[in-house]
């Protein structure tokens, strides 16, 4: 067990001085690849330098900074992005970084040094609001996407990823994928109300939800609201509600899924005139794909016994992904070193990890979110909860690394 | 009984010759006073000047053709309206001005001069689709609404409804219900399904339906589809579609009554959040006032119960409205003497008869809407239903004026 200890007040400051890159009303806005994505880079970098750390970026941005161990062995990652949501918090990915930074910088004090070297990522367009799809820097990194394909993403004003990229002098030499890592472990706010309500300060994360969008068009018949005798109607709304509610009882019939419809459009939408045509997305997520299964075709199922013509289509999909068992057997480690109240957890939220988990032993570590809020200004969490994170990352490399370069005397 | 028989193919002509006058698509869009209203307006009058009516105006341009009886008594009046919906068909609200107008040839064409005098209306701004609200030019001759008030009403360009009266040239020299009625009979069509579906000519509509609106605002919470458990949650769509179930349940429970939601907006309307607000409206109407202070009742009872924070505010509400026994009664001697299948119905849609009710002895009479269409380019109803319609309104208007002017004697 070692004894080095985060510095609260020091990650706190790191948190407060980068949100004031994008600073928006009381949050951070600070799209992908624009200016304030550049100031936040130049600062990370600057701070890097300053710890003696060794710079890498590789052609889709992606920031890599190593800091050497005893050994080659490849290096033991930290890190999350440093990109926010136009209406985003002070925490949301730029935590993790910070994190990984001062667990640095505590290492840096102490002089330690790990076996396996350390490197801290920045990983390019999480959020994927100005360039979609989120997560696209550390899926090209891990072979999800070509590197021409992020190239050609455009924004809203047409400005592609590959032009931005080099307008703020971010296009490195390293190809994507080149950067070797052992692990990942990536710190997160949670951004849902689990953990705070159950008063836990660590959320073990076992994985990610697998994450199915339908669209579904209900088609009745328009039809006037006064002249119309209640049964001679086809209301597609009425239809539609029966499937709201449908979704949520078919959540609630199995454990951890959610369901939800959260997008919903109504033709010709007068007060007067009977719905002839509802569109809307379900969203299904459960951590286990099998479950989904089960779900959509309970979903298919609901649709087709609506009374209306429907048509449902499949308009996304993500498998549920689980976390490598020795990275998160490491925060277990940390956790119960650090005597601290924690909780296993599912993801519900899409991160880079999520990528990650299919190329290297990945795991993350959350903390809690006052009141489940999240792309938000509002977004919080406390300087003491940040910095429980900041130290079971640490507690959890540190373990990784003893337990990984010496497996046989590891506890 | 009269041996007087409408001329199917002239009213049909007609109809379809003013059908030119704004035609789109198959149907109609003769906006309140425009240049399409003013064509109308000046064909309509023409054809009265032709048969020797003598034509009266009033200040907000509703127009009375008068045929002299044999005596003084106030005149029975037929007619309707001669605007449309900007998607408006060929028969809503001008059959009913132009059956009347053939009513007059038929007599005229036999030398038949009717106790009281005939009096053909064209009241202005049916619609209300340029100028809100509608019934605007039957409400000002009611005294349900003032002239000051209609002039001042502006369309979506900001043109007022008294300039644009004065721009085509039909704001009249008589003071608004300065033109005396006696009674008023409205052919209009059905506009629903139910003659249609039950293969009757003639509607006998006993009255308008009393509808009453109301603005619902349901407030959750705002959060992120994937990282909130479904027992945390207050999603304000979930509330919605109980709630428009719900109403369709309480309309299912009366007699006679329809509930429908019509316009629904989810905010903020994104597959991967739930739904903090939704706002709703929902339109309740049946025949009887009572019948709906008992739905209004269940309806605040059902939004108080919905689970999240619940607004409910009425936004419009209009009485029922019985129409006159003794018009009634000439409309059945009329199907009754024409052996016509028939069937009693209470009008879905609101009609100048409507404020007439309240002004003259009044009712209506409907012909079939070929799949219930209407406010659309496909609108129709065939050549012998608009001709039974006319045949009827012959009749009943005779019959009425038999009865009127000599009681004792009448059938």
């Amino acid at each position: 067990m070692s004894n080095l200890i985060v510095n609260e007040n020091r990650l706190w400051d790191d948190l407060m001085v980068t949100a004031e890159f994008g600073a928006k009303d009381g949050g951070v806005c600070r799209l992908t690849l624009g200016p304030e994505d550049k100031a936040v880079r130049d600062w990370f970098s600057g701070q890097c330098n300053a710890l003696g750390l060794e710079m890498a970026v590789d052609e889709v941005g992606n920031m890599f900074a190593l800091r050497k161990g005893r050994s080659d062995l490849p290096p033991i990652a930290m890190g999350s992005h440093l990109d926010t949501q136009p209406t985003g918090g002070r925490f949301d990915g730029i935590l993790g970084v910070l994190a990984g930074l001062e667990v640095i910088r505590v290492l840096e004090d102490a002089g330690y040094v790990t076996e396996a070297p350390l490197m801290l990522v920045n990983w390019t367009n999480e959020e994927g609001s100005r360039f979609n799809p989120s997560m696209l820097g550390s899926g090209v990194y891990c072979g999800v996407h070509e590197r021409s394909y992020a190239d050609a993403r455009q924004d809203e004003g047409g400005e592609t990823f590959g032009d931005a990229l080099e307008a703020i002098g971010y296009r490195g030499d390293r190809p994507a994928g080149s950067v070797e890592l052992g692990a990942m472990f990536e710190l997160h706010i949670e951004q849902g109300p689990i953990l705070e309500a159950e008063g836990a300060s660590i959320g073990i994360v076992q994985g990610v939800q697998g994450c199915r969008w339908y669209e579904v068009v209900l088609t009745g018949n328009s039809a006037h609201t006064g002249s119309t005798p209640m049964g001679m109607r086809q209301d597609a709304l009425v239809a539609a509600s029966h499937l709201v509610v449908a979704v949520q009882a078919m959540a609630l019939a199995e454990e951890d899924a959610v369901g939800s419809v959260g997008f919903m459009e109504v033709l010709p939408n007068s007060t007067n005139v009977i719905p002839g045509v509802v569109r809307l997305n379900v969203d299904l997520r459960h951590p286990k794909d099998a479950v989904l299964d089960r779900m959509e075709a309970s979903l298919q199922e609901t649709v087709a016994s609506l009374g209306v013509t429907a048509k449902i289509t499949p308009i996304s999909r993500t498998d549920a992904v689980e976390f490598d068992t020795e990275c998160i057997t490491s925060v277990r480690h940390a956790v119960s070193r650090l005597n601290m109240s924690a909780r296993d957890i599912v993801s519900g939220a899409g991160h880079d990890a999520q990528h990650l988990a299919g190329h290297v032993p990945t795991t993350m570590i959350f903390v809690p979110s006052t009141n489940g809020l999240s792309h938000n200004p509002a977004e919080y969490t406390a300087p003491a909860e940040c910095a429980n994170g900041a130290q079971v990352l640490l507690e959890a490399v540190l373990d990784y690394d003893r337990r990984m370069s010496d497996p046989v005397s590891a506890p």
